[in-house]
């Protein structure tokens, strides 16, 4: 059966790193790497690999661009595959693809680990234009290994699947900061692998509060909620819009990779061409496990998807029903779900 | 926090064995097992233990009931429980629970294997009125153990889950029988274990298709997936009813649970209640290692179960797609899915 699959990416998969090299052979001249251009570890980064402390890690150029370094094994030829496949299949709306970082090719950059020149792959910069930003990197899917997945690395993740929330609520927090000019929380990489499922709740509430370095005995009061989680654009209608791809497509599993939220509490001032609600951004990140679809949808996704869709949906219904002028709070038609 | 749980589960949950053999005593007085009423093994039972050659296994009367077993281990206690909670529990909205066997306590049987009386579920048939069925159990999710299972059941069900389609579908054929006047299907235990995704595919369009006898070399024809699987109250629409449900319900996870679908080629003609489709039955059955939600959505069941309805969708469309009559394959409102 034809899963009408770009077939750009299992080529790539299957001869790995040979092939990144070749791409960045071919890719235009390092502009960005030139002393012109001052490249930074971006400031808002909330999980993943840090350009820090002499570690590997992505780069940002202040103007819009995302230089993330490719990983040298399996991950980096599959991540590379799938923004290739991705950005060159016709097969995908156009209001799906603006959920996935734009996608410029590769570039041999100095690597922020000082090991020289390695290949990096150049992405929309996610976080462009915001000055404060609040942002959460949610891991989606009960599990995060693959069923081609070997067996060491099965054992590893299914075991943290099940020490963090994945397995339990179909996906984890990999990080988050919640900042304003009042205040900022960004609880450490440890404390985040921690969370339970009343941590992870109070997480996504606290992410919409008013008050980010108010203790964690105060009640988060969801001030936000409606403007960042509900309305029209909201992160909600965002999240139903994706859902509603996942319903159907069978070209991508998207083992491993997280939804990541980011708004300004002052976004509505700043104009950032997001529109209302407070500018949320809501999108998909780390496609370095993605795997083809073969005609079945990504249920893993999917499911996870729907868990989180449910807790989001929650703490909009529960600032509804305390509230006396319920409708700024609900979703386009009037329902909030 | 409150889940709204029915608090009966959990009670049942811990006390196991011991509150099996006192509800058991309480029941109604054991008339199934006298000599006036025959039991026997269910004649078109596909999956599951089978109360054949001495096993232990579940009996029918012939009028309606089915009388199911209680194991002896956790897994009679928790189903027990689960049929208790899910009976009396008002949150279950009726066009939900018509979905699900009737529950109509427990008795104590003469068990199948001569072992003596036994504590049976009294549960609906429901296979009942079917002449020559066409059975098809379905085992929802991509995984069949739950984050608090033991280690040795964790490893023993994801071998399962990774060996059969469980992990890579989101769920798995258990087993199945197509029959007609003209010819009968159904493939061992073990060959249906062995099926990978395109014998799963090819399953659910024979499932449908005129021959059941055919050679594995004819395409199945699907000549029946209009009337069972399309249509207003076909397989489908069920399906998509469930669904619903399942994207808000956070009351259980049903872990290891199957969707049991059964119709019969004459149905139309012997006007068996369940309405057109050829009176198409969706059921959910196996509840043995259900567990409490806790205020989040089956996200497992909830994926695996959208996973299934792509199967079926794709099924309508490919046929639709070849008809010069497509109205009669759509779904409620013009569209398949």
């Amino acid at each position: 059966m034809s899963h009408g699959f770009n077939p750009g990416f299992s080529e790539f998969r299957r001869s790995h790193h040979c092939v990144i090299v070749s791409i960045v052979g071919s890719a235009k001249p390092n502009l960005a790497g030139s002393p012109a251009t001052m490249l930074k570890a971006p400031e808002h980064q909330v999980a993943g690999h840090q350009a820090r402390d002499g570690q590997l890690g992505p780069l940002v150029d202040g103007s819009g661009m995302f230089y993330k370094p490719l990983q040298s094994d399996d991950r980096g030829a599959t991540e590379l595959a799938f923004y290739t496949s991705f950005s060159s299949d016709p097969q995908i709306p156009a209001q799906i693809r603006s959920f996935f970082p734009g996608f410029h090719g590769t570039q041999l950059l100095h690597a922020s680990d000082g090991s020289g020149l390695h290949p990096h792959l150049v992405l929309d910069d996610l976080l462009a234009g915001f000055r404060l930003p609040s942002v959460i990197d949610v891991k989606i899917g009960s599990r995060t290994w693959l069923p081609s997945s070997s067996d060491d690395y099965f054992r590893k993740c299914v075991a943290k699947d099940i020490e963090t929330t994945s397995a339990l609520l179909g996906f984890r927090i990999s990080g988050l900061q919640i900042n304003d000019d009042r205040g900022f929380w960004r609880p450490g990489r440890d404390a985040v692998r921690r969370f339970n499922s009343n941590d992870v709740r109070r997480a996504l509430r606290r992410f919409v509060s008013s008050d980010p370095a108010a203790s964690d005995d105060c009640e988060p009061d969801c001030a936000f909620a409606p403007a960042v989680y509900g309305g029209s654009s909201g992160v909600l209608s965002q999240l139903l819009e994706l859902k509603s791809w996942f319903e159907v497509q069978t070209l991508f599993h998207f083992c491993s990779a997280s939804v990541l939220v980011a708004y300004e509490k002052d976004g509505s001032k700043n104009g950032d061409g997001d529109g209302g609600s407070g500018g949320a951004r809501v999108r998909l990140v780390d496609f370095a496990h993605v795997a083809e679809g073969d005609g079945v949808i990504d249920h893993n996704f999917l499911g996870g998807l729907c868990s989180l869709i449910k807790f989001i949906s929650d703490i909009l219904q529960g600032f509804c029903g305390e509230s006396s002028d319920a409708k700024c709070y609900l979703n386009g038609d009037g329902k909030i779900y």
